[in-house]
């Protein structure tokens, strides 16, 4: 006799699908679904189907939109351009309600170990947005990793050259750590990208 | 401007429902989905509907089927009942594959200071099964703290005068332990309750 039915193994299955959810965690949300009202299991699938139709990426910057641009594209400055991995990313930086230009998404970083080059994300349309003139700086707000340094600094030697100011996101101490937790690597960079005061 | 488009805000909101699950979880979650080919997407809404549609509790013993009565109730031997707390428990004892009685899903344990009252769960339904005479033993697998324990001392009260064994799972050190870290309370009663070897 197996352990589950079949409704509940197909659902648990399903959930384990999901990034970094094992059997038990699946188990618990499948048990969750089925002690759910009718209808709320309802909206729950339907917000599945709806997010995978309506949900597409901006065709300027990349970005998630129900349109065909996004409404930051649409309405905002377009003379910055701030250069991110992935679309979560633009999310962490909007909720900061600071920064007024555009962005432009890579869905992905130069990674040789994987075998992704420039050519497999999205670094000839930042190139082309660039081109058109009116951009006066880009950010690369790549990951301070190898790979997301690796990125930012390929793209700054083929930006810099068009006049364009380009800047990266600035390292050191996170704001309320303390030094003697941070680890060598990054206390090393605060050190020598010291500001004068 | 909102951080999340609709889609995604409402994906997310579903997601937040699932236990444990916080809002960057639900947001992980739901860059999955988005993430997942059309027809993945599908399959996934429709496990959670189809779970939802066809997943019932069988009438004798509480526990998940597909149909009115479940497979472990038609098959097997009637003469002894498990009473766990939850389909759950029935799910972590199947995996032993050492018994072969059927089960009793209390769908809850009585705890007066969340109201829950001997008559708010399965115990008239147990009786009810002790009452019809072929049962020899009653294994009152409720959980070992205090609710479990004051669930199982009520049963026990009320089915011990029917002439029915009636027995709970031992509570002692774990296998594979140490001494030295068990808890107070678990190390005293494993004491208390040692064993002749």
């Amino acid at each position: 006799m197996q352990v589950y039915i079949e409704p509940i193994g197909r659902l648990i299955n399903e959930f384990s699908k999901l990034p970094g959810v094992g059997k038990k965690t699946a188990q618990r949300y499948a048990y969750r679904i089925i002690d759910m009202p009718e209808e709320e299991a309802r909206n729950f699938a339907s917000a599945i189907l709806n997010a995978k139709q309506k949900v597409r990426y901006c065709k300027v910057c990349g970005n998630f939109t129900e349109n065909e641009v996004c409404d930051i594209c649409k309405e905002r400055d377009g003379r910055v351009i701030c250069v991110v991995k992935e679309p979560k990313d633009v999310i962490a930086l909007e909720k900061l309600h600071e920064y007024r230009g555009v962005y432009h998404v890579l869905h992905g970083v130069i990674n040789p170990m994987e075998g992704i080059g420039p050519n497999d994300i999205r670094i000839r349309e930042l190139l082309a947005r660039v081109g058109e003139g009116n951009v006066e700086e880009v950010i690369l707000a790549t990951n301070p990793d190898v790979e997301g340094d690796a990125t930012a600094l390929y793209i700054a030697k083929l930006i810099k050259p068009l006049g364009v100011r380009v800047t990266r996101l600035s390292r050191g101490i996170p704001v309320g750590s303390e030094i003697e937790y941070t680890d060598d690597v990054t206390l090393s960079r605060a050190f020598n990208e010291r500001k004068e005061l």
